[in-house]
């Protein structure tokens, strides 16, 4: 072994990660380790450990790993702060295997003091010292840091941290050595909003949380809030400034609980659909909304949180991944990052459900993807007793096929108020088990049963709850109009997803995995949804719920460069289909109208299923 | 001749300038020429050609140089308003050349609307056309224009003029053709501010002005405003509000004189020393006064005009010319640019007279620097009845060797109100000549004439006029203290000279050319300046007075692109001196504090001129 190899050397060399900010030059002093065997093969202690290194560290056996010479066999352990490496980002149902290398990188430099010999400008001194201990020979610096950098330089007696930029743009400095790193990624849904703060120096997400988009009281799907944000700018801003807002209390809720400061967070990524991408940067998102459907930008964007009025350090980079098209948006680039569905050799299948479903179907070769309008009706909207996932509602629902009663079960467990989407699928697909609704999905009115009965409009309804057990001293009913408004729903959904295998050239059986994503999707029983045919019959065993994929896609852009630059080519890379544009789609579409579909040796395992249930 | 080569092919093969904004497509209109024979050699008239020329100008037998067909020998004209090329810059005393190139650039595409078959998003679709058009392959947009984007392109109905700064990003975008393009060139001088607005369609400078600094109240030099931004951060942000505000007025005036709307101006260039450029970007300008005189940053800055608060298009670049040191700003460059010695094989000698003199001496193979304080006295302060060059300033004064009375010449031909700093020149000179003062500057007390006299504090004075000539009713005299005041004033000026030649190894008679800078050296009597000794006794016939050069300088870089990296070539390789930290400052500036100098042999020529005078 070489006589100057230090212990830092001789771990790299092995492929041990040992942290270090100054690159191995007894600056920063995180990379200590403790010695446990062969002290005296090593170098004796020098300046720099004694300045880093407590009294008491010393006595333990600690050195720095940079600066500890070995020259003899040494056993020695890196403690869990000093560790680098692989990082695991759990989502549910998938675990992403990712290597944490976030673009944004803390330096510390020690620059030589100024002097009537050497008297070139603070940058340029900056930028020397960056280039002679770390090779960066084209790092340039952000304007906005000239303000402060004279100072922090000089205050700091010219030991400094920079913020680097993917090695090139220096958007920050701090005086002295400083590691902490943090970054945020959103995901900004239609209707709920993700936010994740996320420590860089390890990729652990330190906490999130998950909030209602304020753009609500201006549209509660897509197509609406574009249309408030067509009468005029200023509605465009307070539509950017509300959502703005609600990211910021975030923000300020997640630093206070992490004891974060809010100038340490030096990046955010951000993902939504097309619309939300849009409003979010103030770009007219109204050809979205009118054909040919085009967005403003595709691209990854890269903007200054203070330019949008974020706030977090304000010169921290918003990175905004990027989208496929009008209605494939960035949580769409997201879900297939996080499922890394496009270096699959398999055949993937992959949805996302929410107002606007996303389906994506491919593997490393090919993918294609398309948007289909699924509408607000499994988020409770447009449906006579229907509501969102909160207290009250209901969420599971079997119906006894002896006396047709329903059992309901209800988020908190609480009295009902109404119905939430999960329960939808549920009630029509047990209506159909047990004949109370026909494969045309129209009530059976031979049944003599008091829980079917004519509703106030005459139409046919069904008694999920009675008043007496209800909050709202209101039976709770499914009706006619309910069951064809979910019927519309999922055969968009099933469309979308029959004209991408046709594109494709494959059958269902073809499909060796699939991921249902979405916040929402999370909690639909898969049995119930294959039954009423929301997408194609794919056997239960390959199907995995991967719970807001998107948000886990935006924390990999986050946390490593190269999740970034595969985001950009996934982005080029998908081919959109046109659902318009396709010629089978209305008859596509009005055939999947049926439960599950007008064509039921599509469903073969679900039309074993229904056999044994009706008649 | 190839069958498909047009007359714009035709041009370019030969050198010829033609004016295109379209590159040659057909879809500007701007490569208009006349047609005076061989018409029937020219394909017939192009849909495109009856649409962009008017009858009248078919008639007159103008056509589409990229559109018409050369089939056999023709002979046309060019128009003016058609031609491109090389670019006069007119500079009192100095011409340079330069090629017309500004890195903002008018491209007009015409784009294919969107449809259900071509979905891309609208920048996706601009940069194609850019990449098919131009071959411009690595475009980005900023993201201030994605806000105006869609608009633009679909009421313009899919033509539109990108501007492009460098090739490289999209400022702006117009609908259909424009070409209109301005920049502003600005010179931040410690007293005053040029402002010049260019046709950078044309190169010329459309109209110009000068005006008083308004940080004047804050600091009349550059020591005091430096002083006063340490007052704290409103303080430098109230200097950099109230010069922006000073150069937002000029732009007003300017635009309006031109009939130019504010936001076509695109660029805008800056030069200043590098306190007036620290202070202008808000930079904390401190440490510039403080030894060893570090700038916070030394390279080209470019920064949008909307981040500084100037009235242009909000997305334009304000580009500021590099600096070379903390007292050598970015004018100095802007001075070697605009005289060209950094490619002159002859040895030059340039100096920018001004509160801060510059100093540079080279040729194309290395140029020294230095600056020298000498102080506001040759701009009237300091001095018992200075004033700045204002009517009624004394400009010029000579005096009768008979009867030493003293013949002033006013600005504006008004009644004397005090003294400016050409005549200050003029004064020591001629007492000098006459013999009121000796070469020690001390005042001659052997002499009897009225205009010799003891002043109130006992010291004595000349008179230049009696209150019975002048405007205040006071005698306007010249004092001990005064001569005094200007002796340190030359001397400085001097020492750096000196320096700077011992730093080349070489003597006066090696310089070739010398270039007096400064608006106001522009007004100085070169004999007179040279028997003070303000520099060194170079032969009358190699100096040349450049005027404002600094501002010519700020201009070319406007203009030219590649005058931009030789900006930063020069911002780099000149070598800074730094006075004080030279051994010899101290004894050479004692020696230079004589008229012309204490070592006479080395104003030779003063020394012959002398003779005739004094006795």
């Amino acid at each position: 072994m070489d006589a100057e190899t230090t212990i830092f050397d001789a771990a790299r060399a092995l492929g041990i990660g040992i942290k270090s900010l100054c690159g191995g030059k007894g600056i920063c002093g995180k990379c200590k380790i403790m010695v446990e065997g062969g002290e005296g093969a090593l170098s004796d202690l020098s300046d720099a450990e004694l300045e880093r290194l407590t009294r008491e560290e010393v006595e333990k056996g600690y050195r720095l790993a940079c600066r500890a010479v070995v020259k003899d066999s040494v056993v020695a352990t890196v403690p869990e702060e000093s560790r680098t490496g692989k990082q695991r980002l759990q989502i549910e149902g998938v675990e992403t295997l990712i290597d944490l290398e976030p673009l944004t990188k803390k330096l510390v430099v020690k620059l030589p003091a100024p002097s009537l010999g050497d008297q070139i400008s603070d940058v340029d001194r900056l930028l020397r010292s960056l280039k002679d201990l770390y090779g960066l020979r084209s790092v340039k610096i952000d304007y906005a840091v000239l303000g402060k950098l004279p100072r922090v330089l000089r205050e700091s007696e010219w030991t400094v941290t920079a913020i680097l930029w993917d090695d090139e743009e220096i958007i920050d400095t701090e005086g002295g050595v400083t590691d902490y790193n943090y970054g945020v990624a959103v995901d900004i849904g239609t209707t709920k909003i993700a936010v994740y703060l996320v420590d860089l120096n390890s990729g652990r997400t330190l906490c999130s949380m998950g909030f209602m988009n304020p753009q609500i009281p201006y549209g509660e799907d897509v197509m609406s809030r574009i249309a408030y944000s067509m009468k005029g700018p200023s509605a465009l801003e307070e539509l950017q400034r509300s959502v703005v807002q609600g990211v910021n209390e975030a923000l300020g809720s997640l630093t206070e609980e992490a004891g974060v400061r809010l100038e340490n967070i030096y990046e955010m990524t951000f993902v939504g659909n097309t619309a939300m991408h849009h409003l979010l940067l103030k770009i007219d998102p109204k050809f979205v909304a009118l054909a040919p459907y085009t967005p403003v930008v595709r691209g990854a964007l890269r903007v200054k949180t203070s330019t949008l009025g974020l706030n977090a350090n304000p010169n921290a980079n918003a990175y905004f991944l990027p989208v496929i098209a009008g209605f494939v948006g960035s949580d769409c680039v997201a879900d297939i990052l996080a499922t890394e569905i496009y270096k699959s050799k398999a055949l993937s299948f992959l949805i996302d459900v929410g107002t606007n479903t996303e389906i994506v179907i491919g593997n490393e070769e090919k993918l294609v993807a398309c948007s289909c309008a699924s509408g607000p009706a499994f988020e409770g909207a447009h449906i006579e007793h229907g509501m969102r996932a909160a207290t009250g509602a209901i969420e599971r629902v079997k119906i006894d096929p002896k006396n047709l009663e329903a059992e309901c079960q209800t988020v908190n467990r609480s009295k009902p108020i109404g119905i939430c989407g999960s329960a939808l699928v549920d009630i029509i697909a047990e209506m159909l088990k047990v004949g109370v609704i026909d494969l045309h999905g129209t009530f059976n009115r031979d049944l003599s049963n008091p829980n079917i009965r004519r509703g106030k409009d005459g139409a046919m309804e069904f008694v999920l709850a009675r008043k007496e057990e209800t909050a709202t001293n209101r039976d709770i009913t499914i009706t006619q109009r309910d069951v064809r408004e979910l019927q519309l729903a999922k055969a968009a959904m099933y469309t979308g997803a029959s004209i991408l295998m046709k594109k494709l050239g494959i059958s269902v059986d073809d499909i060796e995995r699939a991921f249902i994503a979405g916040a929402f999707g999370n909690y639909i029983d898969p049995e119930n949804a294959r039954i009423i045919g929301m997408y194609p019959d794919i056997p239960s065993e390959r199907v995995k719920f991967v719970g807001n994929a998107a948000g886990s896609g935006a924390r990999m852009a986050l946390i490593s460069g190269k999740a970034k630059r595969i985001a950009e080519t996934i982005s080029r890379s998908v081919n959109y289909v046109e659902l318009a544009a396709d010629p089978f789609f209305q008859s596509e579409f009005v055939k999947a109208i049926y439960l599950p579909h007008q064509e039921l040796e599509r469903f073969p395992r679900v039309k074993e299923l229904l056999k044994t249930h009706q008649k």
